[in-house]
């Protein structure tokens, strides 16, 4: 027999004073969340009969994740941070708002504050001289096809093992890191290196839920974008890359329709030899990218999210 | 209008997916767990229109409350670490077990491995010559009223700062931490000093929640117990302490009816010298337990809950 006490005078009350309901203080938004978290929790612990020994692994467990900052990869590996977007998409829908670029998962290695460059620019360090080189290209268009010039496409991906400047230290600062602003055409391009896919720490907790769930915490290689621009909805997407075995096997659920990037490898001593590089073998990769027209001034700005920012 | 999406199979596919129902590897148990957590939190979600903003925040949060290994700080404040109590409580009714002295929380900052002392053992290392001198003693009975010989009462507790050793590195290893063996009578004997009570860190992520909940961060002075004998069920308690301003307004709702500790302050120079002490002043405080009969082997035991272990 199940034992359930949660729904009781006695609990409610607990769970109400503990939640701040009884005094006039602090946020009524973050009262009225927690007090529908904690009466969840607690109807979890009774209907599935959770344990003390199973509750107090999972406080273990969260402070485990929490110390190694990896809510945040967890979250997109559970299907949560899909969901976000999903459920943005039904809400754009309801609202009327459709066309351009799908939005996808901006995932936690974002770095604020990247160099900024006009024309093509050149994202590596040149640290990896075995990488294939990758030149990446586009134009940023509105929902009518209009170029849109002056907009500031924000981008970063890995390296050719799958690490990220900043939370990789071996890397040099924004490595692999640059916000381009589009020409009068409305065109990107750069000069970078083709990444590889990104795969959860094996020896950390988000892997080892992963384990548990009988799950692989692989990601296809792919491109990440913040597209901005006056008048224009800010856009968070990725471009996940063609020909990768994890392009729809994303531990993360990141890979959309309309965001395959058809990447094409050119084995061409004097193309390669036109376009400044050493030896025959290179990466063309061609992306555009269209924008919603924003609906309010707030709609241009990315949201929120507390972000690192590179110290200089 | 309230967009939702959580229900559709689409959305069920992609969390039964990511929590591993489509595969027969990892745990069964965990992907039950993950299902409804996962569920429930895309529920929250689109019931009480979560933002963006206000998720990666919590996500945020999260981390940082990790990072200061803070869950199990939270959760008391939250009234989680009581409901497990009050809902332990209720299961022992439905199977007819009752009597001894009640369980209350553990919370966050035991450290296993303390000396272990028959008779009257010292607790503090002297390091705070102005705290007044406590003398604790008390006997371990059964529920039929017979002392329990043998018994190990595991006890720790704060210094006159409200910090425990360990958690606070400026102390010295196991200092008001013990294990006392009762002796024939079932007796237990410590001498040690008056603790302060404990409040969470102002400026640590506990708080931050609990200031947005309208609310302080206090414990009543208190001393916590575990105490096992074999054939007996394992017991964790604490002892508050009367004539604390916190003692019924505690932060981590662990204070209950029969936990209530009496202690006496003495002043007199003569008792004080024949206890081998100095000044007038010193306290005493009794407090005898009732241990429940072992319904089975595995109730002798606390539970598995990940607890520190001091280095040698």
């Amino acid at each position: 027999m199940t034992v359930k006490i949660s729904h009781t005078q006695d609990v409610q009350n607990l769970f109400r004073e503990a939640c701040g309901l009884n005094n006039e203080q602090g946020s009524p938004r973050l009262k009225q969340l927690m007090l529908r978290i904690v009466g969840d929790a607690a109807k979890i612990i009774e209907d599935l009969q959770v344990s003390d020994d199973e509750f107090w692994q999972a406080v273990d467990y969260l402070n485990r994740l929490g110390a190694r900052s990896e809510f945040g990869l967890l979250v997109p590996g559970l299907g949560l941070e899909h969901f976000l977007d999903l459920l943005q998409d039904a809400k754009d829908a309801e609202a009327g708002l459709s066309g351009g670029t799908p939005r996808t998962i901006e995932g936690p290695l974002y770095v604020a504050g990247a160099p900024l460059a006009e024309g093509e620019v050149r994202m590596d360090d040149g640290s990896e001289p075995d990488a294939t080189v990758m030149f990446l290209a586009g134009v940023v268009r509105d929902t009518q096809g209009k170029p849109v010039a002056g907009a500031v496409v924000d981008l970063w991906h890995a390296n050719t093992k799958g690490n990220y400047s900043y939370f990789d230290q071996s890397q040099s600062d924004y490595n692999l890191r640059r916000r381009i602003v589009t020409d009068a055409e409305g065109r990107y391009r750069a000069r970078s290196i083709v990444p590889s896919g990104y795969g959860c720490d094996p020896q950390g907790p988000t892997q080892e839920c992963l384990d548990l769930l009988g799950r692989h915490g692989q990601r296809p290689a792919h491109i990440h974008f913040f597209i901005s621009a006056p008048g224009h909805r800010h856009l968070t997407t990725q471009i996940n890359l063609a020909g990768d075995q994890y392009l729809w096997d994303d531990f993360a659920y990141a890979t959309r329709e309309g965001l395959v990037g058809d990447i094409q490898f050119v084995e061409d001593e004097a193309a390669a030899r036109d376009r400044g590089i050493q030896g025959p073998r290179f990466a063309e990769l061609t992306f555009d990218f269209q924008l919603q027209k924003a609906p309010q001034a707030k709609a241009e700005r990315r949201n929120a999210r507390p972000r690192a920012l590179q110290q200089a």
